[in-house]
């Protein structure tokens, strides 16, 4: 029996690629799509690379447009997403790709969103610890920042096992699709091809107190996180590049010890054989993370690396990796493992 | 009972797309994987985006490694093909993504090629008339060259329905995956990045007399082709703009009926609605052919433009079309219909 | 004594453009800078890599604030300089990098623009027969389109000497520059990166007349141009390819020599030796043109491509070359015939 | 009276852009060019961005050749810039862009190099204390690496004046021309574009001791560096991303200052106005450095960004720029200091 889903904002760069996966996975069946300042377009216009879908009309975003489905996930501008999901039932499947109800602290999510805090819902990284268990059965996900799973995914095996000190120091370089798809002229192609910029410095991106919230929990103590956002010419991909200094002891074999062990049973992140290093080309519409480490012995610090797609395992991917979980399916179903490359 | 596959050539471009899409076919199980000058390596040093083969080492290619499979996908330099096909076996149904077996011209292969002709194969572009024919249970395809896939499907419905002057021009850009994953100044980032720049000019490329021989075949007489190829500053995709002169009466309505009605029933061939034209980027991973065609009354010419991704539908995924309708598969199966955009 | 020389819409590319060459210009001395919803600011802001003009003030573009200068610069959207040109003085050298006064046919303008004709000026691009007689003195400046500088060094040469037919095919790639800053969602970064695509299909570009008028006037007879232009994954840079039927007789010798003998005394037109072709990335930043032609025998056309920088010799150089002949300067005079590459 | 210039691997990236550079020069007369493997061929087939040499012909690299130059610029691959310069007189100004004579310390240069310490020669970064009084006369110059080069601009001040602890942590991007035109699969078009990848991590970038020497002397004590470079999809440009501790009681105010005072007075690097950030696109071609600096007060770190251009300032303008100042003239003579942009 098909698992009947709609999304809310499939005229998006998020709602978009939630879609192209959703297309590939055995179970479901597409319901409603909504947007907001597209609703009444079909959806050949937003979305030219999905022509199965080209002849859907998008319907006004609204609770009674996405009321009657098993799943419905929301792809809105931050702060929205709860008014829509408290008139869903608490029987459907909630998955939000927003950031409304991904921090724990309220006063954190206020100081850096500006909003009143709606909530915390169970959190859709199932790698951190204690992930999975809190995603079974559950009717409400909160789908982490596309960033937070990168380096959440790069530095939670040096902070689980103690080897790190806390406090972490994150640049990360992305493709202009986490800027979305609302035109301004710094995002213009114009503007990114051939160049690259740091935005948010100082400590002022809202994915921050979220990456300190992982870490945070993963260390058992509070780590600090001076994250660099940059923005690269490429359309998609996270490479982020995490460091922290190494507790005294730390050799290089007991940190890819720590890390083959991490991630020995992950389905989709990958620790890449010694002298190999992760590339944002290699996970291009895929799944998969891909991570390397090292240990600079002069500097006394960890470096780890990791890639991802920001769309697929940074935002639809863990979405639909974590809609598997919750609704007891095989967590790998219908999620590409391949990148598309080159 | 899976199909047994094996891949020639598989640290290259074609084959790894051809591995790509294998990984991602339902009744494929992938056997031996060769390669000439990676032979001993793994394969996840030359593919680093197919994590699920990053363990498999790679054999020298050569009959005996490639024997005892069902299918056999060729991804070799031109001219090496024949040697290995004829040692496999009538039963072992051979998919060649190389030039060898596509001409049917013996004097225009050699004109082009330099060397002897090796014959002609059943030839894979399904949406070619008879081509489907042809193709249901042969043991020999010929896969089509990138820009003749692009070229033709454009300028097929138009030479088909009598509308077009025997005389095309084609210029198409294309992605630097095209000219494949040897080593060579010209081909580096830090040339194509930002520049475009043609090759080729005046009818020295080789897919020409195999765009020829297509709409030739479909006018039924002989059509001459002026074809200049560019590279591009992407990795993937070609955009082929083609025209000819409009036959006395030829009307905007005219021209896209004969368009609707030539692609309406073809799964991966789509005809775009009016004012929306074709991307690359729309088709990027996928086996998609977008086209849009237009009138220009004050020149009295045709306009077609034709997107295809060059290693999908261009190259690996055109391969699994034909393998599909040789083995009477559906002609879709484990085929990706969407692009992975932006 | 220096040239006193303003620039209206000085936040553009173009106006960008302009005063990066007027900065290297050892005559000019830059005043008045102008903008419409820029005004107000820094333009530190808007062109960042200005930075010795990083601390003007961008005034609001009127007559006004033009007046008292020796050269004013207009990079106005298009219909909007006829208004600002008439108020500021029959002494004042106005050099109009927008569309208004390139035509000499009103019906045509108004077919295309669908605004009444403002008039016809002196045509700034030097190596049209006849050009650069009617610039010495002149005080009002048509700044040539960018792909009509393409196109037309491309294709006057084999005109002039008779050796085309008058039916000329053109696809043209050109960098997004060309499209403007003015931020739409389909020029963001996201959509063009890896991803290329046509627009003004079938004759509906307004570069198109201009063709027409440059190659009729040079062939003495009516030239029809079928003109595609397409968005290319760069920032800057047109390739023109372009080709016509060889009339009778033509040889590749007979057409070198015609080419050789155009370009001869030309200071930024250069035919590349034989075998090799121009690319963008060799002329980016540069006021030189690239042109190569072969005879495509098979297929009886002359192929000519040509390269150019779409915002230095197909904006602001030209403009600048211009001004420099009409003020009695060295042609060549603060021109960069260098390209940034790679 | 001209400054006789000769240029000793013409046909590479850096050589080509010292040539762009000195085209440029008002003093300079460029003499021999000479290369290895491309000796014999003309400058235009290596450089098609430069039409004014492009029928020079490369002379074989050799004293000889060399001889007889005011001034000769070495671009060649490390450790053969000795022999080269030892035969060249010591009245001749040799301007080593390689990295031959930048280290101070024998035992670091021998363990990133692996082979004997050539010597120190004074280092061409006039914006470090001191490095101006050590060039002006000099007959030899050390041109500064592209990532010291970066990273030291950012960090300086800090160090300069006391505000940053000893253990800096820089992750910079690169684009490609940086990696050198010899042709590698892991350089290709195809395998850059769209994709991020880091390289050298953990330490082992040959480019660190420069920085931890350039730093250390700033500091007053020895710095270390953890340094990560990353491959950008671009074809120019750095964008280094560096970050310490702050000392106790730093302020954003107190930082600040201490950059606008070390800049104040430098013609080439320039501390953006608060809330701009530097990116590599507005220093394309331009011998400019912009720098910005922010107090992380949650990290308790500063966090500087740089830009250059890794050929111009990173490379050939630093080479120029010392050059003159060796010479006597202006520093600034012949330099862009306006990016190409968009």
């Amino acid at each position: 029996m098909a698992i009947h889903a709609a999304v809310a904002g499939a005229s998006g760069y998020a709602g978009g690629e939630v879609l192209r996966l959703l297309l590939g996975h055995p179970e479901v069946r597409i319901g409603a799509l909504t947007a907001h300042s597209s609703a009444g377009q079909r959806l050949g216009q937003a979305q030219p690379h999905l022509p199965r879908l080209a002849g859907r009309v998008l319907a006004e975003t609204s609770a009674e447009t996405l009321a009657g489905h098993d799943v419905v996930f929301l792809a809105l501008p931050h702060g929205q997403s709860a008014a829509v999901a408290e008139r869903l039932g608490e029987d459907v499947l909630v998955v939000d790709c927003g950031a409304d109800f991904r921090l724990e602290d309220a006063a954190e999510w206020e100081r850096f969103y500006g909003v009143p805090h709606a909530g915390t819902w169970p959190y859709g990284l199932p790698e951190l610890p204690g992930a999975r268990e809190a995603l079974r059965g559950t009717k409400r996900i909160a789908v982490p920042g596309c960033y937070p799973t990168a380096v959440s995914l790069a530095l939670l095996p040096a902070y689980a096992a103690g080897l790190a000190e806390p406090e972490a120091v994150v640049v990360a370089a992305s493709g202009t699709s986490g800027a979305g798809k609302a035109a301004k002229p710094h995002l213009l192609g114009s503007e990114v091809m051939g160049s690259m910029s740091p935005y948010g410095v100082g400590g002022g991106h809202r994915h921050t107190p979220e990456m300190v919230q992982n870490l945070s929990a993963a260390a058992g103590e509070r780590v600090t996180v001076s994250f660099t956002p940059t923005l690269a010419p490429m359309p998609r991909g996270i490479l982020a590049t995490c460091s922290a200094k190494a507790r005294p002891g730390v050799t290089a074999e007991s940190l890819r010890s720590a890390y083959d062990k991490a991630f020995a049973d992950e389905p989709f992140v990958h620790l890449l054989p010694e002298g190999q290093w992760p590339s944002t080309g290699a996970v291009t519409g895929s799944n998969a993370a891909l991570v390397q480490v090292a240990l600079d012995a002069a500097a006394g610090r960890i470096v780890v690396v990791g890639a991802i797609d920001n769309l697929t395992k940074g935002t639809a991917g863990g979405a639909v990796q974590s809609m598997n979980i919750a609704l007891g399916l095989p967590e790998e179903l219908g999620l590409p493992t391949c990148g598309v490359a080159p």
